[in-house]
């Protein structure tokens, strides 16, 4: 067992969407924030690693079980655990209970560690992840396969913008899952909510680029691509429900 | 003199940009987020005065002082005071506090109240404004003369968003200083940080529209403008100066 770290966060209005919930690329956001909060704790800042072994953490994956989304004024507690480590990734979990204590989202997510410089990950470095108590594996966690999209899948260009970009001048991974978002039907997302989000990250994007948001929607499961001319960026399988909680399985 | 009302804030990674400062249309949504918790803490919310007046606070105006942008990982504190309200204006002032306790912006604001059905203001009420504590003035504070920007302003088309939209469906208002940014060129953005601006809205923008972003830079001054097919939405002034402290009045 990894050591815990929790933050209380009320969702603010100007990042709840038209159903009155969080829009879910700033809970992803808000999550890393947390993860970087027990960092700092422990005296482990992403800065201090960077300094030490020019080295940064890069999110691969993630998955979210999602049973209902925060609402707007809303207090959650969002909770992480540096749950284990393996040659090459990092696992860890965070857990969102909502106002009345009930955990309602699920996530699990890989972090790699990256050279700054040559962009190339690198093996996992027992002194950066031993500060956080978690358990040395063997066994690498797999993610879904993700099969590609054919020409049948809608596109929707969008181009990279300055505001997408963090402090490094990467653009921020929650924007990944906006674009995605971006290239559905707005009365689709007024009426369902997701209910499991499997993410993959494969290259980074960088500043001016045009990138193709690709969906392919069979009832309530959507898949989705970001490509540019560089290739395939990211990758995603949405599991939805209907907004009305009778109707979930249809 | 107003009640005042503050909250402490720290500059998260995911609102920091390339030059390690706060982003600012998120500085001015969450300096409206403060105004928001005042009126909760005073139990005068947005949603109390929609159900019993049928009533909703629009912004039309903001000018920002600004001697120097909030830092990543700063700890900030945001205060806000009612200043005053005359027959169909509110003046509210935010002031943000850097961490060493200095004042470092100082924005002034005009808020109106419309009708959420017919979309047109009304007279300020009284029993609205009373638990704020401030002054019943004759002066209407006039903001600056926009002129319309000519032939050679650059345009940036922009198409709004999902994710542009808040709560009630309207486009947030700190989006419009998204454009107004993205217009302009990285290598400016780079190098220049604003020190005022001087922000008018006009007309409401919806979903699906396409607005285009107009700019026209004279020297350290630029001129914006956010129009669509329905006119006019926003206008502003924007001075700047360059980052290194000792030039800055070239």
């Amino acid at each position: 067992m990894g050591k815990r770290f929790k933050v209380n966060y009320r969702i603010p209005f100007y990042e709840s969407d038209i159903n009155h919930q969080i829009k879910l690329p700033h809970l992803l956001s808000f999550a890393l924030q947390v993860s970087g909060l027990q960092s700092e704790e422990l005296g482990n800042t992403d800065e201090f690693i960077l300094e030490k072994y020019n080295l940064v953490w890069v999110i691969t994956d993630y998955e979210l079980e999602i049973e209902r989304l925060p609402n707007y004024a809303e207090t959650i507690e969002v909770e992480t655990e540096a749950i284990a480590y393996n040659k090459l990734f990092c696992y860890r979990k965070f857990f969102i209970y909502g106002q009345d204590g009930q955990k309602i989202i699920d996530i699990s997510s890989t972090f790699v560690l990256m050279d700054y410089d040559s962009r190339k990950v690198v093996s996992v470095k027992e002194a950066i992840v031993e500060p956080y108590g978690s358990e040395k594996i063997k066994k690498i966690i797999r993610g879904p396969k993700y099969d590609s999209l054919d020409d049948s899948a809608e596109q929707v260009l969008f181009h990279v913008r300055y505001l997408d970009l963090d402090m490094n001048g990467h653009v921020n991974n929650s924007k990944y899952l906006e674009w995605m978002y971006e290239a559905m039907d707005l009365d689709f997302l007024k009426q369902h909510i997701p209910k499991k989000i499997q993410l993959k990250y494969l290259k980074e994007i960088h500043y001016g680029k045009d990138i193709l948001s690709l969906i392919q929607r069979d009832g309530l499961s959507t898949k989705h691509e970001i490509r540019s001319d560089q290739g395939l960026h990211a990758q995603a399988l949405i599991e939805w429900r209907l907004k009305e909680g009778d109707q979930d399985d249809l």
